[in-house]
């Protein structure tokens, strides 16, 4: 089995080693020598510390989605426009692909999944969401023999460290994202990480698997954590709940609702507990009530990881029926499986404001209840509908006010 | 594929159920009829209410075992004895098997792989440990790229239920068993939850999966919770911990320890979150710092889809390549891996016992610091030989004192 590798970052490196390390009892296991042939990079003399690569580098990604040699491609490039024609390319050529990006898949999963099944090819994804945590493929077998009706979970690191950080050590965001910079957890630009696009992308591929019909991107709405303070989550913590940012996908008959957004955990919740950059998953199911997976949601090892298992499921060849898409069942996209009570702290100009911001909450019909804690106003409303929510967000932003909110998750 | 199915309790009627409901559609995606053609049942005239089976009962396993058109077996009669000959009889005359059976699994991994390796045909028991998650399969395939150093896990729903029922209700021991009888989760005679016994077998079954080689049940020692009172549920809670049993194994290149016993887990773990009924496994690998997964253990539906997953596995053919037991590895089977800091609550009968319960620990050269509390002495060790510990607590036994103990688990 000859691999060609699109990448040789993190995850393609990581891969590269991992399948080098394991080559001898892999072949004696699966009767056949599995070997990275080619790796695709920008600058083929720019030195690496993986090994003598020298004879397997090519700038010319055609190189090795026209070798015939080439059985499987995995994607490690990230981003979106050339991964995704490379990896069509590569279906429609007769390569499996195995790919971590969950940018490309998120957005194309539909395309690409037909594209695989047309040309009898697998085309897996295991790496794309939760890191090294054996997730998608678990959830497939099972959602074989459930109706799953739930899935939620804390599916990005970088905010998880911030919160954490902020929570255990009284640090601002700034500080805490500074922290994170420094410790490679977070990107220059931390937007997608921070306002919960990067989760939206995990949550559309995750919710697609278990209830086996494709979830488009754009019907998952987000919200991030960037307003949140250090002010915000001592007051929190002393009511006796946590923040993380949770993106939630809830299914009943054709009607989903998924939405991305910072919630209030009960300190007795297996979430509450999800420290650092971990991740964790929760589904539910007719058949199984309640199931959770833990672990390194990224790095370079347990990407690697995932990544290998799915090569090995393609040398195995246990990728085969697993079709997933299966069904067109999801009719109705709105948000009101996810109603809830909301916590929101609005800091007034004035002190003249707090009238003005108990206003912008009567206007849209949510009842709530209210106190000053810290001359900020604190409101708890009762179960609301998503679209009023929205709209006080929006009215309190045009007015100018600091806030933060969250969703009380049960 | 036509299905035997040797046992018709709950699991067997679970498993019979599932494959009814979901004939059809995986029929239409595995392109194969997956039907039961015959269940062993030990009263063929019992009234039974999973619809008509009427012309599928017989009450001679050897009509199952021998006949060619079944290609599959599920034992689901639990026990030792006659479902250990059925499997290998049915492993011998070219049947896949899968199983739910723990107790044999254990006893018996290595004699029952090995057969069905020669006979070229699947035994899988995914059912065997944590009901409901997806568990054994992931391990298997994620140990074909990983050195496991480390599992373990909270395996046992009867006793976790117990010890949540203490905490949450300040209940006596008997009470909570009493409750657990009454929801189905305690039977008759419920030593082998309680002892740990039950908890043992699971933790062979995962070590001989995860360090890929076969770990002897007997190689594991177990203690039990049944020494628990209410008020060392209290005072452990008033430290900052809580108590669960705990199956956990630890290798280190040759050296294997395991052992199972109540342990003190501190009240930021995941692990101090596993309430009820609920099962949770931690394994830690050279790849992967930390992955748990979490769901019910046991249950009806929630075991039956283990089951139907691994009968899935069979007429995909994936079960392949996933031989487990390659290495031969472990050699010097001892607890010194699993040393630790140890707590007793020992009750004196007179004021002069003090001393004389002291000397015990003395005399077995552990280092600790005690203190009395509502007249019982409290003890906290420091980290000790596990042989110590076994005869402080021989000695304890031997004197008549009331006591509990419990490792500190980090």
């Amino acid at each position: 089995m000859k691999i060609g590798l699109l990448g040789c970052g993190t995850v393609g490196s990581g891969v590269y080693e991992l399948l080098k390390h394991q080559r001898e009892s892999l072949a004696s296991l699966y009767k056949e020598d599995i070997v990275v042939k080619k790796i695709l990079v920008k600058d083929i003399d720019k030195p690496r510390h993986i090994g003598d690569v020298e004879g397997l580098l090519t700038s010319n990604a055609y190189e090795i989605l026209n070798d015939p040699d080439i059985e499987l491609i995995v994607e490690a490039l990230g981003g979106e426009g050339t991964a995704y024609e490379y990896i069509a390319y590569g279906l429609r050529n007769g390569k499996h692909v195995v790919t971590a990006n969950k940018a490309v898949i998120a957005k194309h999963m539909k395309a690409l999944i037909d594209l695989a099944e047309e040309n009898n090819r697998a085309l897996l994804f295991e790496a794309s969401v939760g890191g090294g945590i054996p997730l998608l493929k678990p959830l497939k077998q099972r959602s074989l023999l459930n109706e799953f009706s739930e899935v939620k979970g804390i599916l990005n690191g970088t905010s998880n460290f911030i919160l954490t950080k902020m929570t255990e050590e009284a640090l601002d965001f700034e500080e805490a994202l500074a922290i994170a910079r420094e410790k490679g957890y977070a990107e220059a630009d931390p937007s997608d990480d921070i306002e919960g696009a990067d989760v939206a992308r995990k949550l559309a591929i995750l919710a697609s698997i278990i209830f086996k019909d494709n979830v488009a991107l754009d019907s998952i709405s987000y919200r991030g954590i960037r307003r949140i303070t250090k002010a915000d989550i001592k007051l929190i913590k002393d009511l006796g709940y946590s923040v993380k940012l949770l993106g939630k996908a809830v299914k009943e008959n054709d009607r989903l609702s998924a939405i991305v957004e910072p919630v209030l955990i009960k300190s007795t919740s297996l979430f509450e507990r999800v420290r650092d950059a971990y991740n964790m998953v929760a589904v539910r199911g007719d058949n199984l009530e309640e199931l959770s997976f833990y672990g390194e949601g990224a790095g370079k090892k347990a990407t690697a990881n995932a990544v290998v298992s799915d090569i090995l499921d393609v040398v195995n060849g246990s990728y085969r029926k697993e079709t997933i898409l299966r069904r067109n069942w999801l009719k109705d996209y709105n948000r009101s499986l996810i109603e809830g009570n909301y916590f929101f702290r609005v800091t007034p100009k004035l002190t003249s404001d707090y009238f003005e911001i108990s206003k912008v909450f009567t206007r849209n019909a949510i009842v709530f209840s209210k106190r000053v804690e810290n001359n900020d106003l604190i409101i708890i409303t009762e179960a609301s509908v998503a679209e009023a929510i929205d709209r006080v967000i929006a009215e309190l932003e045009k007015a100018g006010f600091s806030f933060f909110f969250g969703r009380l998750e049960n």
